[in-house]
């Protein structure tokens, strides 16, 4: 996402001014996540509600009460501020997505998922860029020149990758969550890049020089995030393997963990890469090689302790937007044109649908040419649902919006206002609709019962009793079952075979003894 | 603590000033900690060692690196604020420290305890105030009133239970370490609502009813903090009994765990009261029923992820105060008058050896006149130790010295300048000092092959190979196996009799056996 080091000003929105942030914020704040965490307990039952869906009610809720006790004067307790998002709250979410994706899934899936999420950002960007650019002439809207367009396209070319980890369940429909996550992630990364590399390119002077320059740099920051992310993941894995910190301190090693993690995130940053990416590729391999080489506790600790600073991130996130959706000021200028804001609303859902829809099926088409058995290839059906569910846009785009659109947190120029107001109306629609529709269309559409495609059956391996266990175990070995075998297999089996025989050794990973203190093989060992 | 809700000026250290923070402080600050983390590790076999020491030194040396290629002109990449330490680095050390304290010892010390943190804080205070009020004048120091001195008698006064859980060994010595931990817990209370008592109260007009309206207002806070702790300890518990949580996600029972035990610290200090003690209580009672009410994967993550954040938190501390040692500014005012300097250092480090040791023999003599036994008194040894591990001053001296002395950091006068100085090499001396022979001294004193008073063989329920169930596990039931009878024993079995017949059926607790839904058993619970 290169975050610019020298122009991150490392402000935590929640104390960017002492008079509206306080003990009382954080209090409330800290109490509304209770409340968030409570009701979507009690609501699960219900198929309809996501979490996500309840943060943003309870915070548009709080922002009314807000709204009424200080007259009209603000609606939220803190200052919505991207760098607390981008620095401290999507870390802990991306990372425990790679930490617990199946690795499997991702890997057989990766060319649909970077078909999906390279290609189909791009045409869905240009789509939404193009587009706007020509219908929003006939609203009479000022924005300031073509680089506001190609902005908005990259901030609604973010699908929400947080999003799709509530309505799709990995256990029940393994592939479309590999396939749907897998492009969020890379798809967060392409709008992140593509949007500062707007903020740099000169428009005015598009040559073919600079279009290479600038797919070079696109290679370049993806192929260096995830080069860092393996690094920082393989570092750790030999650091707790070759000193066995666990035989003294569970802490010690969770917080090693922890540590080097954020650290990779941070290191990508700094070396204006894609920290997103980094910290993906990061969490694949710590879970692949660290996760195995600290004890037992640890192991649990891990596993719960990311999955709960996610979610805790999470609710976070939802219940600032629904919070931040009322704040008066926004409305304010973009009131004074009630018309142009609904119709540039209705414009923008209308090209993120049409955007979608335009790459999710001519690129399943391209995928399934790659995919041999007829089990195996994305059906009709799961491509609606892969449309659908990646409608949703969240945090990313209000994140790029406001960076865009507002500075501090204000804006005076109604168009720069309608923007904004435009990007929240969008988030809440699709997420309050997406959230509520897409777990009863994907139970019509693929029923397990009914449909063999992409059921519980289809992933045997997965054990809902014992999530832990369940990643990348098992069913390692139908390389050697007989199945039809195609290219990913193939990959497959070479990766199994130079990972046994080179990565093991040296990095730990499933099946790792720690060497015990004082025996033969330690001796030997150090020779 | 009673931090002035309206006077926080809430704002990350970290991100106070955009030219001196950025990502790279970010990184850099990591990549410290995973350094400290590491190499305390490497060095845990010497016994000399402890892992503050090793933050501190790392801490000095990076300040030094820093000092020379920034040529003098800063040593940290941080500027300290006592909020970012108040209010998110104190909370995680102390709630730890309650959540994993061995609750039979803790209590059955209890008077004790209360004894050392309280009255004898008071003495140390009083002798650190008048001594330097004493001493200063043959120093030509020219402190601003009264006030600055009663200001210096609570900021030594503080103890660091943070360095105490380094050098004591709860399984080795559990008496002493439920005294000089259970005193620092109780005295950083005391002290800080010493501090801020004096910040408001008028020394010109000391009268009797001022005095009274005092002790008064010192029992409201330590009944009334405990009392909140206790209750959203019990809220905590009954919540996540009642809707059983971990039947859908062990992420949900940890979060809330922590949302409510911060929630318990913010809710004090917006109430004024004193947040230490509150999230302390809150601790106990989490661990005493909330932690047997959820999973067992929640239990192991929770126990781990809560030492882990206290971990952290600890060597972030220690790392930050050898940086900020070096700090040029300070020391440039100071050293214009370095005897003077060096004189007000050696008699704050005498006038706290000397207030330690005038309240650590008297009270335990009082102490053991309410223990029966002859195994249970306090033996002279241990009296010496109870006087020399609590020596140590800290991160609470530090951040109250900060508060009374500077403004945002910075000090312009040459007293206060002085003060801030002294108030640093005096932590670093008892740091470094205490931190490499206590764990000497101990051996020496009280050897547990000589000595049976407080070793091992005494504390015959810890498990150290199973560190999760010795916590009150066990030896629950010696009040009814002959052993001399004290009071304390009484209050015990009444508690138990309580417990059991009460609290346990509301609040769940160990061997809380959650009702499966759809048995007759949920039925009559809900009439």
């Amino acid at each position: 996402m290169a975050l610019n080091s020298s122009s991150v000003v490392m402000k935590l929105a929640l104390f960017s001014s002492p008079d509206t942030a306080s003990v009382d914020s954080i209090t409330l704040f800290v109490l509304l996540l209770c409340a968030c965490v409570l009701i979507g307990h009690l609501l699960e039952k219900s198929r309809w509600m996501t979490e996500s869906v309840v943060a943003i009610i309870i915070g548009l809720f709080t922002g009314t009460i807000i709204l009424m006790t200080t007259k009209g004067r603000s609606s939220h307790i803190l200052v919505f501020d991207e760098e607390l998002f981008f620095i401290y709250l999507l870390p802990p979410i991306i990372f425990n997505a790679g930490f617990q994706v199946k690795k499997k899934q991702f890997f057989r899936n990766f060319l649909a998922i970077i078909l999906y999420g390279v290609v189909g950002s791009l045409i869905s960007f240009l789509i939404v860029s193009l587009g706007s650019l020509q219908l929003f002439k006939s609203l009479d809207l000022d924005l300031m020149g073509l680089g506001d367009y190609f902005a908005l396209g990259a901030v609604f070319s973010a699908t929400d990758s947080v999003c799709t980890l509530q309505v799709l369940n990995q256990e029940e429909t393994p592939l479309l969550y590999s396939l749907v996550f897998g492009e969020g992630v890379v798809n967060d990364a392409t709008s992140v890049v593509l949007f500062n590399a707007i903020q740099k390119f000169d428009l005015s002077h598009i040559t073919s020089a600079n279009v290479l320059q600038f797919i070079g740099n696109f290679f370049y920051l993806f192929l260096a995030s995830t080069f860092l992310g393996v690094v920082v993941g393989l570092l750790s894995a030999y650091v707790i393997k070759k000193l066995y910190i666990g035989r003294h301190s569970t802490d010690r090693e969770i917080a090693l963990m922890i540590l080097m993690a954020y650290m990779s995130y941070m290191l990508a940053e700094l070396l204006d890469l894609s920290g997103i990416l980094t910290v993906f590729f990061c969490g694949i391999v710590m879970s692949h090689y660290t996760w195995h080489n600290v004890t037992e506790n640890s192991r649990i600790t891990s596993r719960h302790a990311f999955a709960t600073f996610s979610f805790v991130s999470e609710i976070f996130i939802f219940l600032y937007v629904g919070m931040d959706a009322l704040d008066m000021e926004k409305w304010k200028y973009a009131s004074d044109s009630p018309w142009t804001l609904f119709g540039a609303c209705g414009i923008l859902l209308c090209l993120v649908l049409l955007g979608r829809a335009a790459f999710v099926f001519p690129l399943s088409f391209i995928a399934n040419l790659f995919r041999k058995s007829k089990a195996d290839k994305i059906a009709f059906k799961q491509q609606v649902v892969i449309w659908w569910a990646g409608l949703m846009r969240g945090a990313v785009s209000i994140a790029l919006a406001y960076n865009k659109f507002t500075r501090k947190g204000h804006t005076q120029l109604q168009g720069n206002a309608i923007m904004i107001t435009s990007t929240i109306t969008v988030v809440l629609l699709t997420n309050v609709v997406g959230g509520l529709l897409t777990k009863p269309l994907i139970r019509s559409l693929l029923d397990p019962h009914k449909n063999g495609g992409d059921s519980v059956a289809s992933d045997s391996f997965s054990s809902k009793t014992l999530p832990l266990l369940a990643n990348g175990q098992g069913s390692e070995s139908n390389i050697d079952t007989g199945n039809p075998i195609d290219s990913s297999q193939v990959v497959h089996h070479y990766w199994r075979r130079f990972d046994d025989s080179f990565m093991r050794p040296m990095f730990g990973g499933r099946g790792f003894v720690p060497v015990v203190p004082g025996s033969p093989e330690e001796g030997s060992s150090l020779h």
